[in-house]
């Protein structure tokens, strides 16, 4: 039925990620930084291979996909002026850079939105690089905030499990 | 503070609606239908006034344009496998497309959430019209779910104010 | 950790259920006629099967508890002026009932969200029973709501596995 | 058509939040902090007038008086077990005392969002005192996800509003 298998589809997404800087352990660090108020002994392991779930469903790899696109075709400069200039300079109300990862967070419960409205104002480790990356050449309006969508809610996920 | 002003973003983003071949008239007349079983007697004009003003805020401009360039881009082939393919079939479990108008139909309160989502259901007038330019050479993916939120929204501006 | 476990939640839930007159199998009825047009020859069991799945996650108990607890509160006459009247009434701007059960569709992605809009405006089957009791001495509020939620969501969990 | 006028309501809501011990104008200090770094010189009279605002908003009141509401059930010992005792700890997956303020930040665009997420996590001002109440008598699962919300709403009105 679909050209692409879940496999390929998760294969290609973490490769994306790649493109942009990002390792999947940088993101597995931001989770266990969240949970560790709750969970003190949490292994980095744990924290990866949570991100490896959340990263493998069809939502939040069509959220990163489309995501990580509108940065690259705005750093190549093919969007149409006004949405290039709004895209590039990241304008505090474009807003469309946090709407688009609720498809990956709104799957896991409240815990999930408010772990990624606390990563989006406190940037921590990779989300901080990444910010930061936008003063210089690259694009990262919408990569920033995936990143963050994707350790919130593997961080929600470990918060479900471990309450159990 | 901005390259461009409230009025500009405005003029330009019913250029590029009407660049996907919708005017602001037949976003007015689902408006009209939707709303018909509760204010029988609702003008065109009112439907129309609430349809521009859905449209003049900047997190509707936003999500507009972004969506409306997605498309383009999917259109000229531009973007990378697998989502070019994903897109251009706008295969049932992409889902983005629906996330991302979302932007505009959360500020309108619960009745443009309904709404939207009867809408997504019931393609009537040029939401119909867009969603069958899929199967000839147009990609319309996310233009006729950005069509149903802006009239699920203006619909339920109107209720918000006639209950009132 | 809690005092009652996942089994005794889900007994508890599908008992309140019954109690305002709804049985799973009407749930999965309305299950069957969303999901008929793409998936034709879908058994009522598998549609039964999927409604005992959502009403079993933890959210979805704690939002149909909490929903079916407010309207009997209100039915009791308990709450303070004016939500014991603005529930009562069931006013047309209330809102909170179809907030509420944003806790179950969220996690089932946007088929879910849209399925909810639909039923919300579609009264199917038992939705539209408890929707007409209104009109009789029972409040069903959040009841209605609930249940549409409850099968939308289901009905989403259907869509995705059948496209997988 | 409707038992009270606007004022009416805005009015008891005021009353009801006093009744849980908190003064709009200690909200407001909640959100002259999360807009300092944005606006240094932000007065505590505009923040006040911002917090009005978001309170005269229906949809604000509506649930406002729902979630205290339930909390005063609690308190009173009025809801049925597993209820009851589900929202008297406030257990840490209830959710629903954050999925309830979503009809009032939804209204605001994803700052009020993000804003609300971090504020569930760094409970400052009087929402710490609210869920610090939590350890005495009081029940507060609803109260202070409220605030919260309210203080939310009420920044991101600020940061638009400065933006444009």
């Amino acid at each position: 039925m679909y050209k692409y298998n879940s496999e390929e589809l998760y294969e290609y997404t973490v490769e994306k990620l790649r493109g942009v800087g990002v390792e999947l352990e940088e993101i597995a660090e931001i989770v266990q930084e969240l949970q560790k108020p709750y969970i003190p002994d949490l292994s980095l392991d744990r924290c990866l291979e949570s991100v490896k779930s959340v990263i493998s469903k069809r939502e939040s790899i069509h959220a990163i996909l489309t995501g990580l696109a509108i940065d690259e075709m705005c750093e190549k400069n093919l969007l149409d002026e006004p949405l290039q200039s709004i895209i590039y300079d990241d304008e505090g109300l474009y807003g469309i850079d946090e709407i688009l990862p609720l498809g990956i967070i709104n799957m896991y419960g409240t815990i999930g939105l408010t772990n990624f409205g606390y990563l989006d104002k406190k940037k921590i480790g990779v989300i901080d690089e990444l910010d930061k990356k936008k003063r210089t050449d690259k694009v990262t309006t919408f990569a920033d905030d995936l990143i963050a969508a994707i350790a919130a809610a593997a961080a929600a996920r470990i918060a479900h499990s471990n309450q159990k």
